[in-house]
């Protein structure tokens, strides 16, 4: 029978049925072997004989198609599309879907804990103590700040609605379509980028990897931001520019920086030198709610495409047409 | 005139207002210059010619009292009143003031981060990333979990209303005075302490010192709570047995913990060995806005006491009343 290739890692750690669903129908299956993200001639290697990827956040190019002949789904567990060519599954006849909402609930809630943790200086005294040393940070209140969030979609708009019962704090959003009344409980200022990067403390990325936001902040743009200003990134790695992030932290510049995402992954980069810099592994969506979900709803997926039945996940029109403006 | 000893420390170090507010009326007056918190003969000593203590957590006792035969008031910036003697201050005559509401929204606030890093790991992940180790932390998310709240005064009830946009949960509350009706929008279970020990994944505590909660939570107790609860404890040192909780830990029991306050501080004891054990320094109040209300709010009552104006913080009666209760 089909055979599927799971790349993306854990997988079913938590909650075995996905892998009883593929059981259930006799399907051959096998797990990344490496246990982190592949890279593209690893997958090219590994997909020879692949009939349906369940497929992480690894390259899946048209070489690695070409390396593939036998693919006819990639179903992304996970909702950004960047890793995947779109345009070149399509000229192949390869189907791909994705898991764009199960992953939402999760990010939102990541990017809260690192804003509070940010804000207090949690991270900072957590080390310290750690050190045997006492030193107590002073820190912000979400309604003393001004809080910047850019991109307002599944993601940024569960981040602001989880913010209401803080207080008020001065919102400043944008978005490439502003939606006044995105949440009618708080004041919302739709604003440019260049806003928010001059009067916010505390600045959180909720947007896809494209050829718009790819090294979107550079150093001219962290430098305009507040010295004391906070950055989180828990939406993917590249967005934020990492030398120029390392290089302005290291003279002092921004008040703390939480990282989860990052251009190589798994990263082993110089922002660890930096203790004001929280570092995570890519968890925003590694709840065990959504990280399930995710995997069912992309295996369940996969179990339609095997047995001849409508898709309920494809990726959307938009999304190629995105890619193929980028590419033109 | 009056001479005004200020323990607490930092103090006025965002906003010089309290210190303005001395100096208007020709106050001379002195800051803890040790820069921590004071041990008892520390703080007889420096106080032999104080007329009023602007008050941290140090121990107030009947001998400190008595080294201090000028006192005349004691304004404590904050609101825990175990630190403080109130039947051996009203024998001397000895007035009490303190700041119940200021330091509230930053504790629950806290306590909110402090649950949303334990139950995504974000600490482990923190320190993993620093060492330059990649490993991708499986968490869990709010409405996933069943959460206690133990003591549900001005600082749980926040903790709770913070909670509402975050999902459904199930929530276990325990309290002296259960209050249906806290918080219309969540289903809270009024429950006994042994039953938020023994079903909740997230336990969070927010009680006064008093000889009832004073070692409430011993090993016995630890040994209840389910092998991967979370504890967070953002009240008062010495609720919880840190002996006690260092053992279970270091047996393997519980997910995580928290822990903000200590028996003694600054703490310096073998909770830092244990890498899933967050610790801060004493931080709840620690955000500017709140800290700089405690400290105005009780500069204020000092200046109120010295121009004989009348007071408006002045401890109540069922303070006294606890006090007297406990000693009997």
């Amino acid at each position: 029978m089909a055979r599927v290739l799971i790349t993306t890692v854990p997988f079913a750690e938590h909650n075995r049925l996905p892998l009883d669903l593929l059981e259930s129908i006799g399907v051959d299956y096998t797990i990344n072997p490496l246990g982190r993200r592949l890279r593209e001639d690893e997958l090219s290697e590994m997909a020879s004989d692949t009939e349906i990827l369940i497929a992480g956040t690894e390259p899946i190019t048209a070489r690695v198609m070409d390396a593939a002949p036998q693919l006819k789904l990639i179903s992304r567990v996970g909702i950004g599309l960047d890793s995947v060519d779109l345009l070149a599954a399509r000229d192949r006849g390869i189907a791909v879907s994705y898991t764009p909402e199960a992953p939402a609930p999760a990010v939102a809630e990541l990017a809260i804990g690192l804003m509070l943790t940010l804000l207090r200086h949690i991270h900072v005294a957590n080390l310290s103590m750690h050190r045997g040393e006492w030193h107590r940070y002073m820190g912000r209140r979400i309604p003393e700040v001004t809080i910047g969030i850019i991109g307002t979609g599944r993601i940024g708009s569960r981040v602001l609605r989880r913010l209401v019962p803080f207080g008020s704090p001065r919102i400043l959003v944008n978005d490439l379509e502003p939606k006044p009344n995105l949440v009618p409980e708080l004041r919302l200022e739709w604003v440019g980028k260049d806003t928010i990067y001059r009067e916010a403390d505390v600045i959180s990325l909720h947007l896809p990897m494209t050829e718009q936001t790819r090294n979107m902040i550079r150093r001219e743009h962290l430098l305009q931001m507040k010295s004391d200003a906070l950055l989180i990134n828990t939406s993917r790695g590249g967005i934020v520019n990492e030398a120029d992030l390392f290089n302005v932290m290291t003279d002092g510049h921004l008040g703390g920086a939480a990282i989860d995402v990052f251009t190589d992954e798994p990263y082993a980069g110089p922002l660890g030198q930096i203790e004001r810099c929280m570092l995570t592994s890519h968890m925003g969506s590694m709840s065990v709610d959504c990280r399930t979900r995710m995997e069912i709803e992309a295996t369940e997926e996969a179990v339609r495409f095997l047995r001849g039945l409508p898709m309920e996940c494809n990726v959307p029109e938009d999304e190629y047409a995105t890619q193929l403006s980028q590419r033109s």
